[in-house]
Order: structure tokens, then sequence, then C-alpha cells
């Protein structure tokens, strides 16, 4: 790890494309990844972890990045004679992505930490940055939904987030801590970025760990959280949904109310410049920028733009 | 089931070829098999049950005959992949043949019994014979060689049996029963056939099973076992050598000494032809036959030779 990391609180997509554009602004080496892990699972006897493998897999070049997860290339031979003998094939794995699961679950079953297995995966796969899951310890996002009690993943995947949300709620939280680099890597950041992750279901676990948010909180004069919602809408998948789930205000003011003890600086969507003055009136420094993150490119200039508040005066 | 059903005591590939003759001289939904599941084994977090997997594919027509296991056609895209991430990737499973672990694996986990989730695989495969596993609960086939204490996939896989076996053992026996239908299965049979499989580790584990020996020896006068030793030499594999371990004289006549409680026919080879009258002599009525299942032709009469022995009267 870099004596001075920049720290990344991640979720699945919106993450790994905004890191595609970090890791153009400064060293990978110099990158510690902490990835939400309530939307893991058990499929067919094997650990699932969708947000640690996205990240994984867009820094190791190898994502599927048109259609957001997976493997490039990636055949679905194993899925489709899945197919054959059941109905409940509906999370769709490539033939390749489930060596991943089948490397990570062997090694879970062996007693292997999620954070050990985490990092010898990105290894093998060439990551340079450091990635952690937020925990070790299961921890399950669910929902209460008009379709019934459903794990994210039903939800989202399974459901394609039609059911209407009543409640989110956790799993497991009681028996999780940080994972074995989590605080270290805090505590010795140059800077936190929180990415432009759904505040309520990707950041939202990874700050509800025992102990995260303090950490979090201790260092937030040096952390920004990019805001994922844009004129109100989200870039990509319910998060308008589940923020208005959680009594959230469903725009880059609402989810800048929820970063407000764990976060300094805050980045907006140009579209939401309006927004500013009452962001600013929270106590964030701001920077407003174009944040749809369409290419590497454009991820880089909402990281540089990122970084750049903290050099801003405290009183800007 | 058939009212009166022909019963058979398998291994894998043995007597997988051995079925495939069978199924030509008796209606294959007359056909109940009581199948080897002390090589069964997790890996990497899914449960693989080789012989009950070897039987499921032949009887259904999908087996890749030529190599012995796995399904005809398949692709190893996950297999290849996953030699990227690990060296303990000895155990070489196809793309759809992975399909068929992922199903059993997730209806274990969801507490269905491996003898639900056998009968849901053959049925979804087509087969027309039923299959159930000698029972429920985990055996496990072990082996203590010069080259360590070895599960049995890991001897004859991974280590390709070249190491030398100075001990085979079971664990889990203890808690084992015959599964659900294997005693309704054999005390209604019209007759029991002990398929060419090793005596000591293939059917070995299935008489181990405790109960099971007892519910055979009740229906010996109905049961017949065909030899899987041809002058000496095993067809395939260890079994010579296995033999010797477990101290059995590595021919047709150890392998009619270890059935002899529980058989009354026996089928050995033409080149084995002298061993009749000392195999007669342990109280067998004997079939003398060309035992090399080559194709179905040839595994279709061996299997009507051991029906037509009980037909024969009990002096012969």
């Amino acid at each position: 790890m870099a004596s001075r990391p920049v720290v990344v609180l991640a979720g699945g997509v919106g993450a790994a494309r905004f890191l595609r554009g970090l890791v153009r602004a400064v060293p990978p080496d110099d990158i510690v990844v902490i990835g939400n892990t309530g939307d893991d699972m058990w499929w067919h006897g094997l650990y699932i972890a969708p947000d640690l493998d996205t990240v994984t897999y867009w820094l190791a070049g190898v994502a599927d990045e048109a259609r957001g997860w997976g493997i490039r290339g990636d055949t679905f031979t194993a899925q489709a004679a899945l197919a054959t003998l059941t109905d409940a094939s509906w999370f769709q794995l490539g033939d390749r992505d489930l060596a991943t699961h089948l490397y990570r679950t062997g090694r879970l079953t062996s007693s292997a930490p999620l954070h050990t297995v985490t990092a010898e995966l990105a290894e093998q796969l060439g990551v340079r940055s450091r990635i952690l899951p937020m925990c070790d310890e299961p921890v399950e996002t669910r929902l209460k939904t008009d379709a019934g009690d459903l794990h994210f993943q039903e939800y989202f995947v399974r459901e394609r987030y039609r059911p209407r949300v009543r409640e989110i709620y956790w799993t497991g939280l009681d028996a999780a801590r940080p994972a074995p680099g989590v605080a270290e890597a805090l505590s010795a950041s140059r800077a936190v970025l929180i990415a432009p992750s759904n505040p309520s279901i990707s950041i939202g676990p990874i700050l509800r760990v025992p102990g995260m948010r303090e950490l979090v909180a201790a260092v937030r004069d040096r952390t920004v959280a990019i805001s994922p919602v844009i004129a109100g809408r989200a870039v990509k998948g319910p998060t308008v949904e589940l923020l208005r789930a959680e009594g959230i205000r469903p725009d880059a003011l609402g989810v800048a109310e929820v970063y407000r003890d764990v976060a300094r600086g805050f980045v907006l969507d140009s579209a939401d410049a309006s927004l500013a003055p009452a962001i600013a009136a929270l106590g964030y420094r701001i920077a407003v920028r174009p944040t749809m993150l369409d290419d590497g490119e454009a991820a880089r200039e909402v990281a540089r733009a990122a970084l750049d508040i903290l050099q801003q005066p405290a009183a800007a």
C-alpha cells in the first residue's frame, strides 16, 4: 500500500466507472478501494460478490463495460445448461466469471477470509490497486417490497427493481467489523473519495459496518463525495427509488445531507448547479462538473475535481 | 418404479458401460440403480458426485463415452479460467457439467436430500431408469498412501493412481443409512446385479452402508455379480492395486470370494474360464462370457447372461 493512499468507498458499476478515471489521475498503486459486500449472495453453492467483482474486473481491464457486469467476451455455456435444469437461473454468470466464484468459494470454504481472497483475485487478474471488502463477515442488504422480503439481487436482477420498496434493512451487521486493512488505509489516507454509487444500498452498507462511520468521520476533512444523482435522476438503476425508500431527498442535496458527517467536499453535476448554494450551506466545499462518466477521460476530470477540492481553502 | 425392478449396484464407468447394455435387455423403466457416493467431494464449493453423474450421463445418452466422464462436446472455458487463478484445478469439469453441480449444490444447500436431487437431475436429463445414491449422508472413501492420506479423487485424478495404497478407509459410515427407496427396491426386485465396478472402492462403500449388506444378502438368491477383472487385469484404472490393498486376490476368484455372502450368481470372462470350477465351488451359479463391454451389444450380452443365471436350477 502507498504510504498515503487515496481511499475510495465503492459500490458497483458507478464506482467502477469512476475508478477508471481515478487511475488516470493518480497512480493505481496509490489507490485502496473499500467495496460494498451487502449485495453478496450464495448462488447454487457459490459465493458471489457482485460489487467486488465489478470493481476488480474494471480495474483489471477485463470488464464487459457496455453490459456493466461480467467479463468481456465471456461465454454462457454453463448458464444455458443450468437454465434447462431449473428456473432458478436468473442470475447470469459467464463461464470465465464462474471461475472467479469457484476460486473464491473454494478459498472461503478452506477458511480463508474474504479480504485475503479478494486480494488474491485482484493480484491474479493484474490489478495494481488494493481492493478490500468492507468487512469479512456476511452482511446482507434486504428489501421489504410489495413483492415480498427480497435479497437485493432478487430485487435488482430477478425482479428488475419493479417492486415498490417499503424498507431497506441489513442482516449480519452486529457481527461485522471493518476488514483488516480498512482502518489503516483510512487513517493513512491523503484523500477519501465516496464514489458516485447508490448512497442507500451501495455506500450505505459500508458506512453501517460498526466502527466504519467513525473511521471515515475522523478523516472527514479529506473526504469528498461524488453525487450519483444528476438532475434528480440516477445514471443507472433504481437509485432514486431506493433513496426515497430511505426517506432521502432524491437529488444531489439529499445525497449531500446523507454524507454531511463523513465528507467535507462534494462534487455535483453541472445540471444541478442551482443546488450548489444549499449544499455549500451544509458546510461542504463543492465542485460543479459534468459527472456523466461516459468514458475514462470524463471520469478522470471528475476524479481530478474531487481531489482538487481538498486544495481549496477551508472557507471556500 | 416397476413393481419388480432389476436393481443394479453401480460404481462409475464400468457400471455405466454395463447399464448401456442392460437397458437393451430390460425396459429402462424397470431398472433401479444404487450408486456409489464414496467418491463424492466438495470442489471449490460445489458438491461433485462423479459416479452418480457418470451413470446419469450414460443413461441419458449425453456422456462422453470415449473419455469416460463428463458430457459429450462440452467446453472447458470455466476450467481454463480457473487454471489461471489456482493450481487446485486438477479436477476437470466442463461448462455444461458445471451446471449439474451448480444445480445439485443449490438444491443440497436448500436442504433437499441427495436422493431427491439425484432423481431430479435424472428426470431433467430424460433418464427413464431410477437412480438412487447409496445413502443421503456424506461418506468418504479415503486412502492411506505413500503420498499421504488422500481423498479417492485426489488419488485417482490428481495423483493418477501412482502412489502405493496402504489402506482404504471410510469416514461418515456410522451416520449413513440406505437412501430412501433402496430397501424397497431391493426387497421388491426380480434381480439384483452387481455391476463390473471395483469391488473395493466402488461396490465396497455401497455394501458398507450400515444395513445395506443385510438387505442384499436377504435377496442373495436373485443377486448376480459381474467380474470387473479379466485375466487378472482391470479393464480400466487401479482396480487390481486396490483389491490388493484390501487383501483381496486380484482376479475373478478373489472378486467372487468378496461377494460370496451377497450373490448367488457370477459372470466371469472367457479368459478366466479356468477359475470357473473354483468359483462354482464357492456356491455360485456361473456364466462365462466375453465381458469386455466395448459397445452396447457386448454389454447387452453380459446383462442377458447375468439375468439368465437366475433361471438356472439351483444345483447347476
